[in-house]
């Protein structure tokens, strides 16, 4: 496939003019190009410069409110509330942030209750955004339904991710963020897209049956990941960032789209915690010593250390994307 | 196998007795009781009376304290701690409750970090309490190491359970518990007991091959549920209830006890939270809407089903337990 080259720096401006020049305010665009870039520059594909299209289509059609506002405010000690405005979660993120942080700090523990937004990105970003902070943070976030439940044939969960991160002794963060569902979808749609197979387990056809084609499992169902251990993730992650918030389950999230392919609204939830509050001695250097005995043994990596290792040398190298996806881009600006 | 049958009350009275006789005192031997009559009523064999043998054993050589007076504190608006006296972890819970509940109904949400104690039942027995009262829980604790890291094929991780509860309309709970091994321990050693087994990818031999020999996997490794995402479940239960705490990683866990098969010390983290802080409307309700929806498939069932169907029927008919293992703890009494 042919690939075209780019900077870090000529991410970001090719994804806020796409998003400038398409409905979004130059804050919202900035927030959002902050996230694909970061994605990029960390080689998670899926949610660098392949989200920009489906960013354009829904705030062409309305769906998403390009000038949202999002505000935030402390509903108590330890919750946050952002209302999102309709607009697109980078925002409602940043601006939740600082109040968080300030809460947990303040009490020990704080959660961030996001509504009304629309959720097209990663989750690591607004954990490991914590983590360099010293807090240790989770982060959940639905989807329409695409993923069956254990024992089920029919979609009912979003891919549900789920982020967790910790502060490194330095200033880094472990941080993992993954799908409640086998393979996250924008990998399925990646592996259509380039005429892959998918992974034994990841899905079943209309019909129900197991299938390896990802077109097939994009119309059928995905599966959660290790049978109903995973779908029992999906269902805390659902009712953690929708019931919880007073927002839209993955199914009602899907009833409410307008099955554009853009991202639906919803809720996510971000808790932090601060470890100086729980009475323990050193949870910072006892973590490093876990990390150190783990990564004794060969074979063994840390959770995020791929996207630590491509952030090394994105920023000289810089990226490649498809060529078609450069030009589906181009067509926008 | 000859089995014998007992009542709920003679599981109890058998209970209390076994570690009253062998160095608990009442109010220890009592909370233990309730928790494995708690299993034995819910179906949950491997944390039932088949854990008697352990504590005895445990409580025998000193390592646990049978006469532990666990002391709860707030330590702030959202911390709860509990020093568990080098006890039973059911007491240590139990005193820690009424102050965890209060904490999160005064802030939205709160933590109970519980050191100093020695776990070996289930996680739900925590979780659920806390979500009959109209809390959404969580809970995390670990052990020595059985589970090896993904990647990795030495044991490195305790099968680390998490469990979360959510509040049902009228009273009850949805309730998980799952170790982030694929298989928990206590199954494992029943499936040796009996001669059959372990499903595929449970575990390792020494050498690092696949193997289905429930005896092999117990002096090998066993594996994360799901590949690198239960690994990185286990990581995050791994970090909260040890590190976080100031208490022992499941590395420190394994090195300090004292390899007798009973409950190692260490750590474990309870986290509530009180949908009303957390502004939403009706989260209870449309959890409920939620959970019709995932029901409304054939073949679906919510976590803990099995358990709760189980609770129906075992107080008027008794429950069933193997003639060896209640010769074993008649010979202790």
């Amino acid at each position: 496939m042919d690939q075209v080259r780019l900077t870090l720096h000529e991410v970001h401006a090719l994804a806020v003019q796409a998003l400038s020049l398409n409905g979004c305010d130059g804050e919202n665009a900035r927030a959002v190009a902050d996230t694909v870039t970061a994605a990029e520059r960390d080689g998670a594909k899926s949610h660098g410069l392949f989200r920009i299209p489906g960013y354009v289509k829904s705030l062409k059609n309305g769906k998403i409110n390009g000038h949202g506002s999002p505000v935030a405010t402390r509903l108590g000690p330890c919750v946050v509330a952002v209302d999102g405005d309709r607009g697109l979660a980078p925002l409602a993120i940043e601006r939740g942030r600082p109040l968080l942080i300030e809460a947990a700090r303040e009490n020990g523990m704080a959660a961030c209750a996001i509504r009304r937004t629309h959720h097209y990105a990663a989750l690591w970003p607004e954990t490991e955004a914590l983590a360099v902070e010293g807090l240790v943070a989770m982060a959940f976030v639905n989807a329409p339904p695409y993923v069956a439940p254990a024992g089920g044939t029919k979609p009912f969960f979003g891919t549900n991710p789920m982020s967790f991160a910790w502060p490194r002794k330095g200033g880094g963060a472990m941080v993992w963020d993954q799908a409640s569902s086998m393979t996250a979808r924008g990998e399925l749609q990646i592996m259509k897209r380039d005429g892959h197979d998918a992974p034994p387990g990841a899905g079943i056809d209309k019909e129900g049956n197991p299938t390896a084609d990802p077109a097939e499992i994009l119309e059928g169902a995905q599966l959660p990941f290790g049978g109903y251990k995973g779908g029992a993730i999906a269902l805390m992650v659902d009712l953690m960032c929708g019931p919880l918030l007073g927002e839209v389950s993955s199914m009602q999230a899907g009833a409410e789209d307008n099955k554009d392919g853009g991202p639906a609204t919803g809720g996510e939830l971000i808790l932090a915690f601060d470890p100086a509050h729980f009475g323990g001695d050193d949870p910072i250097g006892r973590a490093e010593r876990l990390f150190e005995g783990m990564l004794a043994q060969e074979g063994v990596r840390l959770p995020g250390d791929r996207r630590f290792a491509a952030r090394q040398t994105t920023p000289s190298e810089g990226v490649e994307i498809p060529l078609s996806l450069h030009q589906t881009i181009m067509e926008l600006v």
